[in-house]
């Protein structure tokens, strides 16, 4: 489960703002640094070792895609900055794994930060829900982007540069394809949102069948990852709100129009996400309801029980009494009247439970 | 149930967007294209086998309603889409069968995507509503509709486009057909929410006359029902307010008018379902409470019974004991005065249950 | 109770808007035509008998009050709407009785739709709340009231009108007329509110010391009261906001300053109607709260007796058994050694319930 | 408790506006009229027996205050209406003891209507809160006050009126006296809340340590009376928040700061009413939640002993059955063996209860 | 726990605006003064014994901060007022330790008021969360910060100030100083949030794995700390929004990015807040639920035991009857007879609860 906290930013208090440091968990043994560098009509992609091989590309005259996968070494983080003049805040935000999603506008650049959401469904992470950080620098011609590991979400955007020669991608600038990694993360919102609606579904048909001590807490489980969805996607919205409506230079009028399509993607995240809260608060209740009532069962059974046997269990202890002078005993129907009594009391019993509907 | 999430989006991750793609169920077998070609004085319906014919008609000087029943033909589409300058993110969202309703200007034209719910009252149906996605083009003298299948919601506007000679819906343009079919869609609406109100009303008596457990699963789908609602409304309202405080030259201000018409019947149905949320609300309390007091009057029974047997069959036990020495089992009166005794024990009990009303 | 759904609409589906039809209960037998004339110093009253003697007088130069009591009779609301310009949407609305309140610019009109609710205490009608839909149109001259049925609600105004020579409602022009109509119908609202407050105080005293399942009928009834009054005031509201910021030259400026008064009406109804929701919210978890807290007394009284007398019960039926060599018996002080063995038992326990206060 | 309704209100239903008539309850036998007159070095009070003494004072350069103890005399308000040109409305809701807080600004005069609460400690009004409707009318030299009562309240200002010769309130208008006056009334609703803080915290310490039903009550209570406050205090920040933003020549630039820290007064009072709010609504969760914690633990009572003794009952019953053919009945042995299995059955079942934890 | 009235204020009922009084509890028992005075090059810290030679050191041309520890000196509170010209507010709220955060702007300086809170987890405090005011008074060339114990929270920011020459907190402002002290505090109410965050997870791991009464008062406890972070954050957000968005000239334009990124702290902070608060509501009902869970559970075994043994122990009770003529007790195989119907009951009743599903 995603943390609620971010924990990490106690560690600093006290630290100068600005301070590089990096706080979260490191997911990835070695810096790996990839540059793609295109154009209409070009394109070369190269794992580089050194980050001067990679600012070499930076200042050509193409478009230029900088990953950086594991964000651990501040010191690659530093000449960064300095060679694109990025406030120490950002660096620190970026260092930083436990950012709400936000929008910074620094006027030569943007500061885009992320999460992304990734189900695991097989063992051993048994359905587990990773979040991870990506941070984007948007500058006129590079974009930079940093991940906590070296995930394979954008290799579909790669593939696309590759073969997309001539197509919007390859025409476009920097913030297009700023656009297409933002909609490839929001596209894995919706992936999650199938695990959590089929697990919402299949609570309900529990709760309603077959109520057990689990499905409660698997309701519960299910409304703190609502919870924790939420947390994400609200400031997602608004980021994306934000550069649609952006008056920066850096997003050219043609891409806002994609921006408002992923814009539309975080509302519908946003209604299915209020929709199954809405649908599990529900839920409870209906959990709630569903073991009183069969309280309610439970208790007529053996009070239809206890009060048939109750009365007939007194009359027979009343003629196992031992006085010497009790005159019933003697007679010689008094066994079968005694029968005939209980029997009537257990008939004039259930005749009452028939007419306060109980059986 | 129209399902909360909008499942297939998953199955497109990766894709370049304006890739077309058919996402959602095929209703129909083959697309039918249908033109209703009209001005003041004439008119023309054809249902046409090609497209070209079709777009044949579209560049005359009248009024032309292009209505398209079937979706998952792409080609047919992308050709309408090269042929009016569409959006490529426009065609995408007409052949994603899960949009959010909502309103898109395009200068030259307007997107218009709307849900149309429909109640299927008989077997094998019984009482489901399903949805379908209806896309509008809005363009200065051809309006353009899609269907998921050919459902007859507007063969009502079709007859009085033939009969209306004279009338508005023949003097005006396409913003007004336009008008005509948004309000037809609405007034669905007010259907479902008749069949919903009297499902409201029977679970209303149901909770306090005779509360059952179906009862409970009838609140919870009816919530439910209200969640799926409430989730096609609000943005509909949302896309009728944009028309009708639309900027947009293609929308005549005569027009606008009856768009706050229809945007009141919005408010309306909105209305109505958050009245029938919070009576829905309250008919589950209602319910839980019920079967608190009727367990309590369930536990009450048992206790008055329970309460005046233990004690008097404890005496019966005492003198069903076989102790050699026990004077009271030879008294000439031991056997009245223990009938005595257990008797005025009861009577004790019978006035303490009085004295508590609980008889 | 006044019906949730707006449900006649359905019946209209697929008529082209501005049709007129009757759509809601016929209340009067016949249409009645009432007029008053009037300026500082003179003033006439007529119940007319045709349309056109009542339009004559509108033509006057005096301010006019032309009353209509039935809308069943579509061909003079049609005449009507003829004669002063009416759009043909605000005549459908005058015939649908089923509107929310609101307010309506056409410029050389306004049009004004209410819900006039009455509170009939007598048998029976047994406490039931009606509503009645009043259409005002105001014109520069004349003012038209639509009224379903010939009730009494405006008498109080004419009698000002006829007493009043000298007074601002003489002098005053018809949009101080309209501000009175609306004025007497708000002032209704209070008198519903009145009733309806006597009926939460009687619940919370019911629920407070003598909750029964009617209590919790009577609470459901006041809650869904309150969620008809709120959907019938929170729109009132917006229109008389709207009347009193109106930049309509139909309302003279010194009439502002009334409204605004209205208005005030209105959110002390909006407060208390919110007020009252709140408190029946409270008297629901009361009663439920209540309910159980009686249960664990009828729970503890049950334990009590049965946890007190099943043990000795047990001892006394140890011997009662048969056994052939049970020395207990044979002693001679075994049956005083039983009692004492059970009032032990007995005394051990109530000392337990006195440690736990259950006592 | 002050009553939700604004009642009396109904009783004028038909009534012109404007017109005079008390609604509320006449507190006060006699109208009583005092009249400060100051400036910065002189300062006269003097209460006066006509109305006539008192606007003469009203005419002098000096800022005047006239307080007006008792409202039952609509001669006298009307009167003082004439004087200042009060509007016809402004008199009403000065008569009328039920209005909500509310500003209005008449350009050459503002009115002011704020509800005094009082709590009321000793017997025989028992803890109870009060309310008092106090009218202020600034104009530029005079300040008007209408209280109902002849209440103590302002016996601070008037000291320091006479005190402070060369301080602020000497030296400023009207309008620092009118913000003087409606600080000492904020300052009481801290004393309200200082008691109500402290009802709270008693109701919390019996929740968890010793639920009653009286605390269920009580709770009720808390949260009816946190209800009340509410709808004062809310309105009461926005009249004040009116003031303060106010463009009205009346109010002096340099008066705004005090009226922006009163403003803030009302932001701490709603602060703590919510704060309060939602403390009462988790007591009564908590309240709830403790009776089930506590039937729970009387049932475990009842299930132990019913369930060990039940049995071993049952055993003791078959061996006092009178079968001439038991053959256990005469073995030697046979006694003891029956304590044995007795007491086997007991200790299985208390081992289980063990192993559920029940014990 | 942070006491939920401001309460004294109550104390100061009646005294005039700008009154000067300390309204709080006395934490220190001398006023400490210190000075630090700093610019780019040079940096004295001192602490000085009397306000006069700390005021030489603000008239510098270089930046001073003067530290007030203690606040109960309203001498010293109001002769820096007159030497700054602070307005008599400004000292009354600096005195009084209950306001709410808030932002003053004064123009010549701006007017900030913190709540910083302090968890304190040693004995004997407990966890108890401690609130203290700080007041920071900004004007172009001196910050004066009260506080009103000596803490050790701004240790760390003197230490950069010393360590930091050339760097930005030495090269800037005052208003950089300002936001330095902000950011220390906000700080700590992550710390809080740590704490709080670990006690959520264990009271949830609590109440799905074994709820005792505990952990219900645990629950509420942490409820009752959210509602007092709440009121001390939501504010606070306001403040750092504000001063963000200041137009003061008191902010340099490039503080306001570092102050963005401390409002973004707050935003968090908030986020965490409400999303404990929803996590907590959420353990609550899961609570109940699980109380409701083990009550049946408890019920069914009550039940099952009282439904198996009542029967049969009523069946050896009838052979325990001593009528002369019972012809099964004479029957050679009547005992056995008797134990096979027993047993018949038994395995009955056994599979009755089988087929419900109890067992």
């Amino acid at each position: 489960m995603v943390s609620l906290l971010f924990k990490k930013t106690a560690a600093k208090i006290g630290a100068a703002p600005g301070t590089l440091m990096h706080i979260g968990q490191q997911r990835i043994d070695r810096v790996r640094l990839s540059v793609i560098d295109y154009d209409e009509n070009n394109i070369a992609e190269r794992t580089v070792q050194t980050l001067d091989e990679a600012l070499a590309f930076c200042d050509s005259p193409r478009t230029t895609w900088l990953n950086v996968d594991g964000i651990h070494d501040t010191e690659i983080i530093a000449r960064i900055g300095r060679h694109f003049n990025i406030h120490p805040l950002t660096l620190e935000d970026i260092l930083h794994t436990d950012q709400r999603p936000k929008l910074e506008d620094f006027g030569h650049y943007l500061y885009i930060v992320l999460q992304m959401l990734r189900y695991l469904p097989e063992e051993p992470d048994n359905g587990q829900v990773i979040s991870e950080q990506v941070s984007l620098i948007l500058t006129p011609r590079v974009l930079i982007s940093f991940q906590e590991s070296a995930g394979d979400i954008f290799a579909p955007v790669r593939e696309r540069l590759h073969k997309g020669r001539g197509g919007r991608i390859r025409a476009s600038k920097c913030d297009y394809l700023a656009y297409t990694l933002i909609d490839a993360i929001v596209d894995y919102y919706f992936v999650i949102l199938e695990h959590v609606g089929a697990d919402v579904d299949a609570a309900e048909e529990d709760t309603i069948e077959d109520p057990r001590p689990g499905t409660l807490e698997r309701i519960h489980d299910l409304k703190r990852e609502m919870i924790t969805l939420r947390r994400n996607v609200w400031p997602l919205r608004d980021v994306i709100a934000g550069l649609s409506k952006q008056a920066s230079h850096l997003i050219d009028p043609a891409t806002i129009v994609f921006l408002r399509d992923v814009h539309d993607h975080t509302i519908q995240i946003i209604d299915t996400i209020e929709s199954n809260r809405d649908i599990l608060s529900g839920l409870l209740e209906l959990y709630l309801t569903n073991v009183s009532n069969r309280m309610n069962e439970v208790m007529k059974v053996l009070t239809i029980i206890a009060t048939i046997f109750i009365p007939v269990t007194f009359i027979a202890g009343v003629y196992g009494m031992n006085f010497k002078y009790m005159p019933e005993l003697q007679w010689r129907w008094g066994y079968p009247a005694a029968w005939g009594l209980m029997i009537a009391v257990i008939a004039g019993l259930l005749f009452f439970f028939k007419k306060k509907k109980w059986l």
